[in-house]
């Protein structure tokens, strides 16, 4: 009871997963109301420009823009103040994952973040029609592009992730990349591909990368990642051995660290100045799910 | 455990979740190697006519066509053979739905269709460049397009669809769609959208729909469903209550039945003719779930 206590504060606290919005997804199609929304003085703008924020010193500035082209209707706030997002093309911005590891902004501030940084950039990549090459026209407040010639209706994209911490009686197999700051390990990490469950795609990544067979793979958390919008389904595995062998091209370095070091890693307190993911992001979740009990071998 | 044990025999039931086949993924970048795999005589050619798959009678046809075009390297079966897929433009096809019902393909080779289906529709729709409009090309043995002029990578779509059994008590919320046959009734389910998590979208989809709370969203298990790339996440949830408001875009109607009402549609034996989810659909485990056991209240 107290490990699921642990667990849950720990999801509380990843970013993007607490958004308040209500998306009322049935305005969508309502021209009308959805411009009497955005007409609102209440109404709050995100401006986006690639990872960043538009907004001044270290706060988003949510005014409505002077110049603002198409909006995303993101919804409503839970004071009833509508949220929308746009396209920024200002001069002043914050970058997004600096904002995250400040810790500076609310949770569920973040998450509005999140889904606008998705949308806004799913627009500005999808503007041309990929069945035919015409370019296409925003609708449904944001959630539909649609194709006048061919008739295409085109909707956002969302690609799930697989991401897992892997154990092995009283070891956990973690890797790094070679562009992460020197000393930082995490959890392995893919993308879903056509035709696979997920299950199926973490043993694949897992083997892909490290080399390793696992078994009993279950669903931990899960966690909506804006860069540019990925979903992360948070998993966790245990190896049929500690035999590795590293793919050179996707990881620069896999293995096992004992749970005890990894704990240290996690509250970064590694004596060799190792640690592992940061607690807004979910592998820390993932990590600290298998480090936190006792072994189950 | 023996409940366990029940639920693993249900999930592998489902259709498409079977695949045997070694991705390979490491190759798919080696022009030469895929040339010499595809060149391979003991290589099988699934030929993909929108929904439907190149075959005479009740059997697909996996020999190497005449006119091939563009091949796509699904992986190695359990023999060492290389399986590729194909647009075909053939007149004898065998509809994968039909395939699916008749129950009379091995669950690998299914599997193997649904992978097939997904890349072969996925390349179809986005001959073009999403962000400028040009034609762009297969590479990767078919798991990315590239665009020259802009330097674009596009990758296969993979749409998360969350599918949930809703309980209260002894009652179970199912609802049905329009369009399907009288007296079925499934689980209600929708794409998830950018911002959120899998547990988010739960409850959105199902107050969207039916305009009930729910709490206590748990994974279950999942399914790819090639139909034409979606993923099925399946979960489950327990309402907050039992009022309803039926959402009538979406759904023709929801409504709680009594499980064992429930148990009986899922043996196809309701003496009003009412009838639950197929049992190669995620929809049928997951509603199994929640009826199989005692109420959790």
């Amino acid at each position: 009871m107290q490990k699921n206590i642990d667990s849950r504060a720990k999801i509380a606290r990843l970013a993007f997963v607490s958004s308040d919005l209500d998306r009322h997804s049935e305005w969508r199609g309502q021209v009308e109301t959805v411009q009497k929304l955005a007409d609102d003085p209440d109404a709050r703008f995100v401006g986006i420009l690639g990872d960043a924020v538009a907004g001044k010193g270290d706060k988003p500035d949510y005014g409505r823009p002077q110049h603002m082209g198409e909006s995303i209707f993101l919804g409503l706030d839970a004071d009833g103040h509508p949220w929308f997002a746009y396209a920024a093309n200002e001069s002043e911005t914050l970058a997004l994952r600096p904002l995250l590891l400040s810790g500076s902004l609310p949770q569920t501030e973040l998450s509005r973040l999140a889904q606008a940084r998705s949308l806004v950039h799913w627009h500005q990549s999808h503007a041309f029609c990929a069945r035919c090459g015409t370019p296409s026209v925003m609708q449904d407040a944001g959630y539909r592009r649609h194709c006048v010639p061919c008739g295409g209706d085109h909707f956002p994209r969302t690609d799930p992730v697989v991401i897992m911490s892997v154990e092995h009686g009283d070891a956990v197999l973690l890797g790094r990349q070679a562009s992460w700051p020197a000393g930082m390990y995490s959890a392995l990490a893919g993308f879903m591909e056509p035709g696979e469950t997920i299950e199926q795609a973490v043993a694949r990544e897992v083997f892909e990368e490290a080399g390793v067979r696992v078994r009993d793979v279950e669903y931990v958390a899960s966690q909506p990642w804006p860069f540019p919008a990925s979903l992360m389904i948070g998993m966790r595995a245990t190896a049929l051995s500690r035999d590795l062998t590293v793919d050179g091209n996707e990881l620069e370095d896999a293995r096992w660290f004992v749970k005890s070091d990894v704990q240290k890693m996690l509250q970064r307190s590694h004596p060799d100045g190792f640690y592992a993911a940061n607690p807004f992001a979910i592998a820390h979740v993932l990590i600290s799910a298998v480090v936190d009990e006792p072994s189950q071998e």
